[in-house]
């Protein structure tokens, strides 16, 4: 198998015995997803054609969205194919090339993860730089992180959707997450004057207000949302970023300002809904949206490709100047990517949840 | 007490007798408004100050939303008080005036309706045209429908909030009563390539079609509307307007395209909810937000005031050239004003409705 070590002068693979390790869906989940409605299967991988490269993953992403696509149904990206490997975030280095573009040692970023090693059409990778932080050189796990997908949500959902404005409250649902922890920090960077998140159990309540600047978090699981969040804000919400769904979205609508914006990004507290074991009932109060001039609007970040020069250039800056905390949850090993989705389902993440491939 | 005849000639009416009949909210209601939670009172009327005119009204108006303004509860404007006249949209004649800009005489619509005799300061008062179409004069209650607040509100959620595009697929719910047939017919005017409705009964329903120009309805009494929309939009639904809220609203969450609009008008079906009677649950299926890049955008009018003069001038040229049909259902006497209200609360008309005073 391909080597997964990063490497910075070019390799000499041998195409002849290239495999991939790679995650297939094999039955549609009902509820929460089973080890038997997926498998790793080992495929032999044919010699690159032309305009190609070969990618040895470092790091694949697990992400909520993730969980939609083993549906069968109508979404904004198609449903994994029963049999086929499944797809996600992924970043890697290119260790053999019939691309000019991209020559071996590039590290690049991609959507063929669930797998160790990749490979296909130079279009399909995007080269991105070795970032480094006061002279250390920074994991590229982060280009899955805060300088990826995960920031570029968190800055498009709250600039673009959300419409914040200084001055303004900021509340996140599900906010030790990824998305939550970048939402928070890029919130407070864009000028928010309160910004307050949720999230399960006290030691992440406590992280978000000690490593990631929120000004007040809840523990969802000690008490109704709708119970502990008006206290938190007392002059109300301007901006609701939603990761979650279900109660913190009613909770939320009970708390928001005239004109207030509510940007659904998740609902993960839906996502394993069955018919003997429905998601969340919709929220009992939608009706504030028109007393008070409410508008929720549901994106994904495929809607706002003409901003991700501007994203990627605000993150990075800050990101290199020590304005934003990153933390990830890692597992090793491409074999352990379902059990880390799963895990990540269930919480058991602080930040951006991740797999190390090789 | 003054007469209400529509008088084109100054008159001279005695204030020292002036009365005026008006409605008082004198119990919250739970649930239902019972005849017990109001009650009608002629009081006198004081001599007017300098600045201030006297008003017989012709017609006043009966709204959903004043439903909610007999709940003690923050919205987007304040609640009646208890043993105070309840106020709404009213149109008619000055009767007596110390006002230069508004002489005896002139057609006027302003905010004190549930009454018959309204005086005030001028500046609450906004003087409209008599309105004719093929030379036959119009009745003034048209200043309370299709070319005030009711056709207004369907021109600005539909261009301002609901951004409709010509060749998109319009839904409105509650299609029969005041704000529904004028969203139907504006969205036709403004390039909708297919307008379906909703209303209440096969009469309803064939109205929609024959008198208002709907491509299809269907009657939400004969089978639950997520079952019979499919099949009525085939393309799926761009913009809905929402005036029921509850199933009409999941149905359309159901159908609606990428990047649709659902304008959140009203929400009659939850309006009489109370503890004991709670109303309809929320959507079960909101996250289609997410997976379609939806917005659902709560307004009132009130939010588009720089879009009125416009707004106006579109309605009134639209009217003028016969292109826009306006019902009415109309009771007699401002003694049954309340039951009018609730008349219109259950269904009990097509259009709009109105109460013809004097």
């Amino acid at each position: 198998m391909t080597t997964t070590t990063p490497s910075t002068t070019p390799g000499t693979t041998s195409s002849a015995t290239a495999t991939s390790r790679q995650w297939q869906l094999i039955a549609r989940p009902v509820g929460e997803p089973k080890p038997t409605d997926v498998r790793l299967v080992e495929v032999s991988l044919p010699a690159l054609a032309d305009g190609e490269v070969r990618v040895a993953n470092e790091f694949v992403s697990v992400d909520p969205y993730m969980r939609g696509r083993m549906n069968d149904t109508k979404s904004y990206v198609p449903p994994f194919g029963l049999g086929e490997a499944m797809t996600g975030g992924a970043v890697g280095r290119v260790v053999e090339s019939r691309a000019e573009q991209l020559p071996v040692g590039t590290l690049v970023v991609h959507m063929l993860g669930w797998r160790d090693v990749a490979q296909g059409p130079a279009s399909g990778f995007r080269a991105v730089p070795e970032v480094q932080r006061g002279g250390v050189a920074v994991p590229s796990s982060v280009h899955l992180g805060i300088l990826g997908l995960t920031g570029q949500t968190a800055y498009a959902g709250l600039t673009a959707v959300g419409r914040l404005q200084p001055g303004e409250v900021v509340f996140v649902s599900g906010a030790a997450g990824a998305v939550g922890t970048a939402v928070g920090q890029v919130a407070r960077l864009l000028g928010a004057s309160r910004v307050v998140g949720s999230a399960g159990g006290p030691e992440k309540v406590a992280r978000l207000r000690e490593r990631f600047g929120f000004d007040a978090a809840l523990d969802y699981k000690a008490a109704p949302v709708r119970e502990q969040l008006p206290a938190l804000v007392p002059d109300g919400v301007d901006v609701y970023f939603d990761n979650v769904g279900g109660d913190h979205l009613q909770a939320a609508l009970d708390v928001m300002n005239r004109h207030g914006r509510l940007v659904l990004c998740g609902a993960i507290s839906g996502y394993n809904a069955s018919p003997s074991q429905p998601g969340p009932a919709g929220p009992d109060n939608l009706a504030n949206a028109i007393t008070r001039s409410l508008t929720l609007a549901g994106f994904t970040l495929g809607d706002f490709a003409s901003l991700l020069p501007e994203a990627t250039a605000k993150l990075a800056a800050w990101f290199d100047q020590g304005k934003l905390q990153h933390e990830e949850t890692v597992v090793d090993g491409v074999e352990n990517t379902f059990e880390a989705f799963m895990a990540m389902m269930r919480g058991g993440n602080t930040g951006k949840m991740v797999v190390r491939v090789g």
